[in-house]
């Protein structure tokens, strides 16, 4: 059995290993556009702040590690330029050599992941506009910073990376501009946290504008719609599309997002072609369907699934979904989100109890902080349907518990009667999660 | 109504500001024998540490507060001398004037906590001597610790208090001796738990001696059957016993370990005498019955249900119970437990599946560390039965999960299926409960 990978980052590597852990014999191939081995691209803006720590440590393996003790072939600098769904190939390029072959699959892994989406406006195709997608953009970032460090950077977008980019940037006491182009910044956020996102970005002299249009850039000079920046580097992080050029040239079916539509198993309508990662269509649990949500844990996961079943054919796993849970750092915040966003709920017509705590995250004990709960349930039943948590000390691990209450399509009557670990170094009697759910209790 | 409070700290201020809350006409008196209101008993060890703090900041909230804000007639100083259970009475002394008078109730609450076991060996009524139950305890060793600094100090016993008081003394540049009488320390730990344990004991310095009987103290000497040990300050922690002297002497039955026997709803054998905290016992939901777990959650839910069902008592609230959630702070390191411990297991004859998993806390970001999850599931269902965690970083928050998860009865292949939060500050892209989910659903 032989299976071709296109793409080696995050779905890719684990569909390979998940792969040679069961068919040790099995023959797998993985093809690599970049120079770079699979790697933690969530890492990436947090890299930037240590000068001396070069990218390649974000590398989940070395690729002695992969090659030798995995198994896996993997191939870098090597581009896939077609797929030929019929004849079970695709043909290859070698970067370095510029050869091409053609290599053959029983089962091919599409997962090319996703693309930033490139500004065309006048003037944005210089040397000192950056994106933010792979560890090589980070790369040539990075080396800007550090080469000439610029006066003035102008972030674009206000989405999870460039917050991240910012809170980085300003621990180098670079003093960054953040325009968005939407109305608000962080839409799968309530007012109540992204008001605390906003607070903490002022705190910390950071502007942050919203409801922006770029118009263009000449030299150092960005000009929009609230008027003209001077930017010596520009970081540009306004979304990302899954990269399906290839999949849809072989006759691939799209999906929600222009994502590879896939079925439960993870199944393309090609055949023997399976994806996943941030190319591909994601399950959510709570819609019942799938959605896109390009995250690493999500990949990860969906790559493990598809080696199982191509190992399994005849028993396959279906990839049980995500509960859209997701977190960033925002300086001393800690920001974060699992289950259904407001518009969501309100999409679904759910009849809502929104809750919003804020609560000390630790007893008498020096080194905590506050931080805000919004709870979400229904009226009647108060099932939970979604959380949100912005603060101080430990959040993004209490948020968990919320994420596995919706897992497990909890109450809030439940939630309140959990049992927490208490002691005042990690909480107060009364964790946060227990108030809010106590709160909520009262009002459903 | 009209409803008497025997002992005004955790359980019973939780009853008297429930019943306030629910029916602010409500007449409610809290007899507290010692001079210190409500305060945080699991944060007195570390208060020690802080010589500026006063241990009077462990006061849940000031007297002025309880008495105006909650309109709770809360009286220090004074102590019930006897209980009269047919005629729902109890006779009160005002320890300050030393008047005796009788106050009659509706409903009675008997929150009296426990006591200290008492070393009753030649020697151990001396100054030197400390115990670690109430507040004044603390305030007497505090002010011993800082009046004239001992050179050496001997912990007798191992549990939760003594390490961390033995944290404590060790930043105050102590070097604490602590001698334990069972043979092993920490119990309720599995041996993976207690080998960290003892490994970070010995990395800093203290002699951690087991299965040492005590026999006497001789001014500074303490002879045991390990040998002798001097010391200028001894602190006694060798477990605690309920206070039912006088609910046992008003015709109370007690029950489990010796504590107040209750039923669901937390009434006693006594007609409107109903009791919970540290003087009761405890309904622990995988047991199904009642068993002797005394911590804050605890006491604070069960005052919390008594206020509930004295304001209702046609539709009661059952208390729901515990699943045995603890955790303490040892140096750098959480310990933490939820769940059945491998004894109780043991005891109810289950076939364990057990996987012990060493993994970092965090992706690539600075302040992490590696933490070790144990963790117990049923053999064929995959039933999560018990979780144990030790080590560095954020480990109380990640117990919360598996506390979660053996709270609704899940199975590890459903906490492998979790959508835990990820980013590198917080977690590696499969969390360390993840991991050791995975290797679970390996083996059940």
């Amino acid at each position: 059995m032989k299976t071709v990978i296109i793409g080696g980052i995050a779905a890719g590597l684990s569909a390979a290993s998940q792969i040679k852990r069961q068919e040790p014999e099995a023959e797998v191939v993985v093809l690599e556009k970049s120079g770079d081995v699979s790697y933690a691209a969530c890492g990436m803006p947090y890299n930037l702040y240590f000068k001396e720590k070069p990218v390649e440590k974000l590398y989940a393996m070395p690729l002695d590690t992969i090659r030798k003790e995995r198994g896996v072939d993997y191939r870098l600098h090597h581009e896939v330029t077609r797929i030929d769904a019929s004849g079970k190939s695709v043909e290859v390029t070698d970067l370095e050599s510029g050869k091409s072959y053609r290599e053959s699959y029983d089962f091919l892994v599409y997962a090319t992941g996703n693309k930033a989406n490139r500004l065309d406006y006048p003037g944005f195709d210089s040397e000192d506009v950056f994106y933010f997608r792979t560890l090589e953009d980070t790369r040539r970032a990075k080396s800007f910073l550090y080469g000439k460090p610029p006066a003035k950077v102008l972030l674009i977008g206000a989405g999870y990376t460039n917050l991240e980019v910012a809170d980085v940037l300003t621990n180098m006491k670079l003093k960054p501009v953040i325009v968005e182009k939407a109305a608000m910044i962080l839409p799968a956020f309530c007012e109540e946290v992204r008001a605390k996102v906003m607070e903490k970005a002022a705190e910390k002299g950071i502007e942050l504008l919203t409801g922006v249009d770029i118009e263009e850039k000449a030299g150092r000079t960005v000009r929009t719609s609230a008027g003209t920046f001077e930017a010596d580097m520009v970081v540009v992080a306004a979304g990302a599309r899954p990269n399906t050029a290839l999949f849809a040239a072989a006759g691939g079916e799209l999906g929600v997002a222009g994502a590879v539509k896939v079925d439960r198993f993870l199944r393309t309508n090609l055949d023997g072609v399976f994806s996943g990662g941030d190319c591909a269509e994601h399950y959510v649990r709570q819609l019942g369907r799938n959605s896109y949500f390009p995250l690493g844990p999500a990949a990860n996961k969906q790559g493990r699934v598809i080696g199982q079943n191509i190992c399994n054919p005849e028993k396959m796993t279906e990839f049980w979904g995500v509960d859209q849970t997701a977190v960033f750092k925002f300086f001393d915040y800690t920001v974060a989100t699992t289950g259904l966003s407001e518009l969501q709920m309100q999409t679904l017509g759910k009849n809502v109890v929104k809750v919003t705590v804020d609560a000390p995250t630790r007893g008498e004990f020096p080194g905590g902080g506050t931080m805000r709960i919004v709870l979400f349930c229904e009226k009647g039943s108060g099932l939970v349907l979604g959380c949100q948590m912005v603060g101080e000390d430990v959040v993004a691990k209490r948020l968990d518990v919320l994420a596995t209450a919706i897992y497990k399509g909890m109450t809030v009557f439940e939630v309140a009667e959990l049992d927490l670990s208490y002691s005042p170094p990690y909480a107060p009697v009364w964790d946060p999660v227990l108030v809010a759910a106590n709160v909520a209790v009262k009002k459903v």
